[in-house]
């Protein structure tokens, strides 16, 4: 492609508004604009880097046995409202009416297309296993659009669905789409990590992020050391010992503690530690109370304890709630002499506490000397507490860590979360009619995009992969005014094509500083100079991501190229 | 691909609701499927063909200096607002608004979106031409959604906008595209004619609308039986000369014509020719009402009528309001003695009329011997008609004869239809603000892989052209549970992948007949059926196309396939 026919809007200065390293580059080097909150022009390099991103996804998948389709963005109402998601689904889910005043969504993901459209065709468990995949744009009303393509409104999915007459076929596929997932991945060559994950508003369980590891990231990941095991801190299990002390029990004791509420102010007005002390949450689990215990220095996950109470919802209860349950404040919550209507449930490590010190259920005061059991019983001992840096991992191997990571990915067991509602069955080899068994998978790929753009960079511009750089090679005659350079630049540009590489020609009247910004700032892999030296017939060639640069005769520019792309 | 894993969901019968050949036959052999009213989901089949129609597109566009970009489905309703659309663009054009309760178009065309792109960024003639292409979905609520994907709300379009500073620029462009337009559909297989249209909603004045010639088509073309002239028929110009009879004028009559409304009773009843007959039609140019006249056998085009009387909105009134102006029925009109308020205007051919019939504004009375000029006068003679079967053609070859066409592509100078609302501009070589002279240029995808499919079909089913055929090769062993069979196929279909032919493998166990019929459904162009002489090492094949069959011994099977595909 010769410059002076695409259309590159370089920018001198980092856009003020652009939040992130990726999205300042992508706009900086004429990738990507902003049309409106969330939404996102790709112009021309930024759609070649979208296009090749597409092209190592539908490569993988197509190898996976997953076959490519083309559904609607505009999703009628009625197929919503047979899994109820219409309702559920809330604000994020664009709606709108057609000209006869009929419902639709627009599509922020097809759980619901797909598994109507199979179940009118597919009735036979011996068509099945199948997996489909399409590569469109979704569109999610987000409530804080923010780092340009990494949380847009409207961005480019690979959605894929697969179906099952039984589970252990769904396994096959799910372990199949983990591998081509991390074979996508690390094609792009990201730094990314398969975490174990809570699955948000689609349903089912068992399921999967592929995160890429990166400070900017949205998600802390808790990951082991030394073995491939992580999680979504969410989700992370908690596997530590909680060793008893073998100190005698003391009887309990009430103390006055005017104005002490935090665990830190307590700990210290009492000369003991947050170890020492029993934290007190009330929740709200569906339609009950129910108090949380864990140590002082821990901090209770909601996810856990939805699971322990089986609860739907669970959140925290309001001040007021609290007040009437207990007749105190926050900071003087305690389980001891509690109504037994009010269930308790405590995390692992509190059974361990000896002698320790809680709030008495009254404003200023707690009680020292609490031991479990002899002074307040417990529903149930369970994992309730966020996993911390430092606890072994909960595989056995290794001791966990923290990073924040971007997910691009996301691979789930549906089960029969859709196919149930749907009525989409088939017929097992008994004849039974059965709901399929489902999985689906995702991968952002404008966002992958954005995740390649954060990590392949430096000071300079984007350091692209060859994979899906926008161009193998930039040429750059430095002066188009001179014969002798804008006619080898046209010969490099001609032969290099005819050899099928992608080239970008810079063909334009410029200053050759603003030439060589221009060419950092896009991050092609090898740029060739054609300056003074062209008429001895030798170019100056750069490698973007090293920064090396070389002198190469005409005549060996083949041989070195095929050398450098391995080709 | 083997068949198995992917989905092709074949129908016996034809489906009751689908009313053209290629709909039904797109339905019948897996390609797609109705999500609802006028809204599709591509199967693998039908992405496969939708892909191939897209890269012959992407390539000519290519070939021609077109540069991709992807621009967003959601548009704010701010710019649609600037040039005025959002107000008359009508129930087309779909709306939303967002969680924050903004307003947005679901893109039916994307001037707007790429208008206020380039306007922040292109600021100088130096940056000029620029020609940007866009493969996408388009939304267009259509008030009667049918033939399937020939009209429907949701499909798959290419659309492209080039901006100049000079109009000679454009002049190129839209020739450049004129002509990536024609190798297209050449190379689609489409038997089709560049037709001068009129612009429709987008605005702008030349323009040509690419149509497949086909008797299921929406418009009718007419076209030179000799040249290649051809346009809608809205358009086409009227050449036609009108000799006058050299009859002596006779003196005007008003006669009693009880209950003769239409030119032929009227003609009948006074034993004349409608030839003879001046027909008058009252129309409503913007506020005014105006009388436009024809000869009794011709049609009055309003588009015609428009031009000629320079209104920007022209209908016919309404009985009332011809009432009220005249104070007669519409059967009894005519031009004699009006109010010189009203303005007439008359077809050329009513000039060469002579002792001609008309209506005397009085019902059940006509004038007989009426003469233009000496009875009545006119504001301007034009060409007002109509072209009709038999005409000469405009351009002065050969004679126009009428096609149905079904648009599949449209070329547009728009001219600074749209930068000038938009104050998009650029700086001339004078330095001064000049708005963008533009052009776009729309191919629907998924509409001309309709066309495609209502070309390429016999009584079996499809037919394809290699180029879009969604394989090259179908593989069909008879009998899955003979080793030998399968296990050739298997072969075949392993040798024919690795050389990058793409293949399907009917792998499934099904009785011959059912193998057979699914895939001359299908319409793969190379059928290899694998039967009882595989054991001999003879395949039987099938040319979908011709239905020529032969024996190719298996060594000779990839010279064979190399002829037949000339690769």
């Amino acid at each position: 492609m010769r410059q002076s026919a695409t259309f590159i809007p370089t920018l001198r200065e980092t856009p003020a508004d652009a939040d992130v390293k990726s999205h300042q580059l992508l706009l900086r080097a004429g990738f990507i604009r902003q049309n409106t909150s969330g939404i996102y022009s790709f112009l021309p390099l930024g759609k070649r880097v979208l296009q090749k991103v597409e092209t190592v996804i539908r490569e993988e998948m197509e190898a996976a046995n997953s076959v490519e389709v083309f559904l609607p963005a505009l999703q009628q109402a009625e197929l919503w409202q047979e899994t109820g998601r219409w309702y559920s689904y809330g604000d994020e889910l664009m709606r709108l009416t057609d000209r006869n005043d009929r419902e639709f969504a627009l599509g922020a993901t097809h759980e619901e297309v797909i598994t109507s459209l199979l179940r009118d065709e597919i009735k036979s468990y011996k068509k099945l296993p199948l997996n489909l995949f399409q590569i469109q744009s979704k569109f999610r009303d987000e409530k804080r659009p923010r780092f340009g393509l990494l949380r847009g409104r409207e961005f480019l999915m690979k959605d894929a669905y697969s179906f099952h007459a039984t589970k252990e076929s769904l396994d096959d596929t799910y372990n199949e789409m983990m591998q081509a997932y991390t074979n996508i991945f690390t094609r792009l060559g990201l730094n990314f990590r398969a975490v174990i994950a809570d699955s948000g508003a689609i349903g089912g369980k068992d399921n999967h992020e592929f995160m890429v590891l990166s400070e900017i990231g949205e998600d802390t990941i808790a990951y082991s050391d030394t073995s491939s095991y992580a999680a979504n801190i969410e989700m992370a299990a908690v596997k530590a010992e909680y060793p008893k002390s073998d100190e005698a029990l003391k009887d309990m004791e009430k103390v006055s503690t005017p104005d002490q509420k935090t665990i830190a102010e307590v700990a210290a007005f009492l000369d003991t530690t947050p170890e020492q002390c029993i934290k007190t949450l009330v929740f709200k689990a569906d339609d009950d109370l129910v108090i949380v215990l864990s140590r002082g220095d821990h901090e209770i996950n909601d996810v856990k304890v939805k699971h322990a109470s089986g609860a739907t919802i669970v959140d925290l209860a309001e001040p007021g709630e609290v007040q009437e349950l207990l007749g105190c404040e926050i900071g003087s919550l305690g389980p001891v002499n509690l109504p037994s209507s009010i269930k308790v449930y405590a995390d692992n490590a509190v059974k361990s506490i000896v002698n320790g010190v809680t709030g008495a259920n009254e404003d200023g005061y707690h009680f020292i000397n609490v031991n479990p059991e002899k002074d307040f019983s417990v529903e149930a001992y369970a994992d309730l507490r966020f996993v911390q840096e430092g606890d072994p991992s909960p595989d056995g191997e290794g001791i966990i860590q923290f990073a924040k990571g971007i997910e691009v990915g996301h691979i789930f067991k549906l089960g029969t979360t859709y196919s149930e509602p749907m009525k989409a069955t088939f017929l097992n080899d008994q004849g039974r009619a059965m709901p399929y068994i489902m999985g689906c998978y995702g991968i952002g790929v404008s966002r992958v995009m954005a995740a390649v753009a954060e990590q392949f960079q430096d000071d300079n511009g984007f350091t692209w992969p060859d994979i899906i750089a926008p161009y193998d090679v930039h040429i750059l005659p430095v002066n188009m005014k001179d014969e002798t350079q804008r006619e080898l630049g046209e010969d490099l540009y001609e032969l290099l094509k005819s050899y099928r590489y992608e080239v970008l020609l810079d063909n334009r009247i410029e200053r050759a500083g603003v030439k060589f910004a221009d060419a950092d700032l896009i991050g092609i892999p090898v740029r060739i100079t054609v300056g003074k030296k062209a008429s001895e017939g030798i170019l100056e060639v750069k490698y973007r991501r090293t920064g090396e640069t070389f002198e190469w005769k005409r005549e060996e520019l083949l041989d070195r190229l095929q050398q450098f792309f391995n080709k």
